[in-house]
């Protein structure tokens, strides 16, 4: 074996591929796991239709927003719907800053139309979101109000973070995505470390995909059952059945670990050990 | 769902990684079996690495035998080892000239330096190759004598064909993979097509890699197997168990399967019903 340059971009890909492939992840699409209308191959496949939106943003050539949007289009083209909408919102900062400062540079950077094509996006997909928006993206009123307000993408994802954990992570520096890559490097090498790192996080904060889905009592008691699994008082194999049984899909933890697996293999963690 | 164009790169990285998916292959590393060295992480990131040497075949950047060393080296960064040598045969013909009549065209035009560089290749992995033969690809002898007889790379295939499989595709038009596409057409979609096909190969032909590996012997039994999986007198998991536990791994089988489904998306076949 030889280390061979990896492009960001790469390493991005490498993310989505190696996060999907961990298991158990309870709840959600995995080596052992599909639900019915999305599965395993169509998160592989996005991985690989995203790279020419990756490849620009890693050489400059676009705006967060339509590279958001571009990752999306490219991504949409399947059966299996969004798989990696969560994903994109914290990949294509890290990749077109690099790491999580350069990544925190490009989105001080954003501005309306970056907030306006990141609207654009979701015409593409379904993408749930709470109920109670104001700035509903299905609503066309909420881009006049954007354009009015002048409201940058950061703003935007400000205004949704007490709601939205990947959209936190934006405004509060990448905080969960670096505690994420920190576990992976102190948890070792290769898949099993993907899976704890997921499952501590899962343990640690109520994902707000679910909390959006199924509402947030829900939410929170996954995260208990997550830290009694860690604990050793609830079977990993049960719970996991139990999040697949009642649709229980913790998608922006998925997504966040997406985000740490492509910060950690950019400070030499490896997944092939 | 939306049909977006899909590039020939892209149907490449798209069979290797729907091959390696799907399950269960009997004996090859699939969605639910690893060899201890080699693992399903391994076969996918080399489906993502490879993809620059995909796009410059497909932009007739360059020559055969120089982008089949290129994919090889593009793939050889991890730690699994060689997971698409000869698939990489069949793909790059077919990724610079599109179909398999392309292939076949580009085929005719290689010439002594794309033998060379093949060559070069085989010493960036290990390649298992029969030991009988003259043009023993690790000794530095063999290069002399290409250059001496002036060996074009399809004479070095054609020098192969009757001990390899995938050699052999190169001089009768793709007979099998044209024919596992054809299987695959009239499979349905999805991944138990794929499947499928390769049992219906494997029950077709000894696998040469494993005639290489174990004898020709083990490959006949290993296709007598086959058949008798699938006119129903033997069970399929204890088939792939018993692949698995001796190491049988029809890799050459699964390399065809690789070039069919790449013939078969570029034809209208759908991997995401």
């Amino acid at each position: 074996m030889r280390d061979l340059p990896t492009t960001r971009a790469e390493r991005a890909q490498l993310a989505m591929m190696l996060e999907v492939c961990a298991y158990p992840k309870p709840g959600n699409v995995d080596r052992c796991h599909d639900y019915e209308d999305t599965r395993l191959e169509h998160f592989l496949a996005s991985a690989i239709y995203v790279r020419p939106a990756f490849e620009r943003a890693e050489r400059g050539d676009g705006r967060m927003g339509d590279l958001i949007r571009e990752a999306v289009r490219l991504t949409s083209g399947h059966t299996g719907g969004n798989t990696h909408f969560g994903a994109y919102i914290l990949l294509m900062p890290l990749v077109m800053g690099g790491d999580i400062p350069g990544a925190l540079q490009v989105i001080a950077e954003t501005d309306v139309q970056d907030a306006l094509d990141f609207y654009a996006a979701f015409g593409l997909v379904r993408v749930r979101t709470a109920g109670s928006d104001e700035l509903d993206v299905n609503d066309p009123r909420s881009l006049a109000e954007i354009r009015r307000r002048r409201m940058t993408l950061r703003e935007i994802m400000a205004y949704s973070a007490p709601r939205d954990m990947v959209a936190r992570e934006w405004t509060n520096g990448y905080r969960l995505t670096r505690r994420a890559a920190d576990l992976l490097e102190s948890s070792g090498c290769g898949r099993q470390a993907i899976v704890d790192t997921f499952m501590a996080l899962l343990a640690a904060e109520p994902d707000t995909f679910v909390a959006k889905k199924h509402g947030e009592e829900t939410a929170r008691r996954t995260a208990r059952h997550a830290r009694e699994v860690l604990e050793g008082t609830r079977d990993l194999a049960a719970f996991d059945a139990e999040c697949i049984a009642k649709g229980i899909n913790p998608g922006s933890i998925a997504d966040i670990t997406i985000a740490a697996i492509y910060v950690a293999l950019g400070e030499g963690w490896r997944w092939d050990c």
